[in-house]
């Protein structure tokens, strides 16, 4: 943060990026929904811009596209596909924040790329996050058996058809990145540089690595603070992290870029779970919408256990304001995206 | 087959390409491991020479090969991935005839292309192929504790981390063979033409449908014969299809070519399937290696009961010969693939 403040610089300096030689220059539809100030000049001016941006207008838009995209991404095409799309389509079009995909939008326009540009590899991510769904609610895994108030997937359609319309959603996500992205005029390089990063995502360093190690810790007592950031680093923030850099590499940002975009979204994934950490410790049920400390009577390692109550709101509050600093050299391109990152970590349910 | 035995041709004729304007030369490397009859002339002739070819060296130098690839494909990079990364070892490294990346390799070499061309396609395919092996036998799917012998990966690792295991391939699939072909120096644009088609091999119209099919028909009687013919094709045919289409892609072929080596693959996938019904009806148990008759027992809709056991003996006879019939095209160099063709067709057990 310090490296931030330190340098006072215009608006001028602030739109234009830290390094030049490969980024196309922002455009103003980088910014679409709110009026920004024409001088913005510091981290806090930015901060203060992304307070008073309507990321719920912009949220509705964005949503909107996505959902029509999503909609068109699987489609029956045949009778004998039937109960396959259907039950795939049930947990893909099941609503959800959709913040995953947003965030591809928002780092592709960040850098001056275009929503269609971004959209197949933001609907292969849904795609990708409905899978993990699927399969987490599974009676093998947590067994739940309902998500946002409707049977889970498993429960109208059974356990075998669940898992295949898991693994559809998965292989699908690659094929309509590859095809989509294609038919987007996205260059087939960057295709296969997405596609490296989103398979990475999901295998033994993403997803499902993440998952099977918090299987292990649960059955352990001791877990430490870096075997908890491990999980979550890779059950949670990678998803996150992959969205926004593969949302950037599509915008045309170049490898420091995208960096930098990786630390934001995976700042802002850790600091995510430890507010839901904390939350679960200090929201009544009723604000919470669901049992409020599960965590306690599960005996489950969590961020106020290790660090203590102001511990984790220190470290929470550390991870965002590192995850802005990470984007304020974007200038007022960015203010989505640390909207959305104030969203994430100061929810409060 | 009319087609390709009305025309005598001069053996330059069928070495040469039947479409040449993109394909590369097919060099001596395609046909490695048996002196070839200089002057081959007819479908006969070829099919000839394939029987003759030393089909066991050529699998035992290529599995070799593929066994090194498998193995550096998956390792534990840090102590968190180790039980992850040991439950996908486990089944990718469980032997297999390792027919399918074979394919690939085959396929690449008959339009010239290099084994290190193919390999990370091929490994990419026996991942997908092994995620379909862990998944079918969960319990909620066929509930089988054995396989080649060997405790299934649930049974070692448990449901949960046998479900994580199968998705890391999947998604690693994919990622190997974005990175491993860019490493090889494959174009692109080829890259991506793989991926689509990998992921479309595993969806709706692929695996994973064919399998939902599947597990519809079983419940239901009268199954017809274009519906058994649906299932096989997707569930079966889809990914030996997806293994020769990429293989020759990566050698150079063009979309005419491609075609030809579906419509073989194909042919030899729905061939596999009604030779295994066969066998099941005739072959003795102890010839199988496994129980005999299981599919009568069961009362499963099976080629032999929708065509009687002659009229399916005459099916697998015509997909057979319409297989050789799209290779023969291409001279010596397909007669590796006209073995593994017979091989599947014609095996005993």
């Amino acid at each position: 943060m310090a490296r931030v403040l330190a340098f006072a610089v215009s608006a001028a300096a602030l739109v234009a990026p830290p390094t030049q030689q490969t980024r196309r220059p922002v455009t103003a539809r980088a910014v679409v929904s709110e009026p920004i100030p024409s001088s913005v000049s510091s981290k806090d001016t930015l901060v203060a811009a992304a307070e008073a941006f309507d990321l719920q207008g912009y949220f509705a838009k964005k949503v909107q596209a996505v959902e029509k995209a999503l909609d068109a991404s699987i489609q029956c095409t045949t009778p004998e596909t039937k109960k396959i799309v259907e039950s795939m389509r049930y947990s893909l079009l099941a609503g959800g924040k959709r913040v995953r995909p947003v965030m591809t939008i928002a780092a592709c326009e960040m850098f001056g790329g275009s929503e269609a540009t971004a959209m197949p590899t933001a609907v292969a991510i849904e795609m990708i996050h409905t899978m993990s769904l699927i399969h987490d609610d599974l009676p093998a895994m947590d067994d739940d058996d309902l998500r946002r108030g409707s049977p889970t997937n498993h429960v109208v359609f059974g356990d075998d058809v669940a898992i295949l319309a898991g693994d559809a959603l998965l292989s699908t996500s690659f094929e309509h990145c590859a095809d989509g992205s294609t038919k987007a005029g996205v260059e087939p390089k960057v295709i296969v540089e997405c596609i490296r990063r989103l398979g990475e995502a999901v295998g033994a360093v993403g997803l499902a690595g993440g998952q099977v190690m918090d299987l292990e810790c649960e059955a352990k007592q001791g877990v430490t603070l870096d075997e908890l950031t491990w999980i979550h680093t890779h059950k949670t923030a990678k998803l996150l992290e992959v969205s926004v850099a593969t949302g950037a590499l599509l915008g045309g940002a170049n490898p420091r870029d995208v960096k930098q975009c990786e630390t934001f979204a995976n700042d802002i994934g850790i600091a995510f779970q430890v507010a839901d950490d904390i939350l679960d410790v200090t929201a009544t049920s009723e604000a919470l919408g669901k049992t409020a400390g599960k965590d306690l009577d599960a005996d489950k390692t969590t961020y106020p256990k290790l660090m203590g109550l102001d511990g984790a709101r220190a470290e929470a509050e550390r991870l965002y304001q590192e995850a802005i600093d990470s984007v304020v050299p974007y200038g007022e391109a960015a203010i989505p995206l640390i909207a959305i990152a104030k969203y994430i970590v100061e929810r409060k349910s």
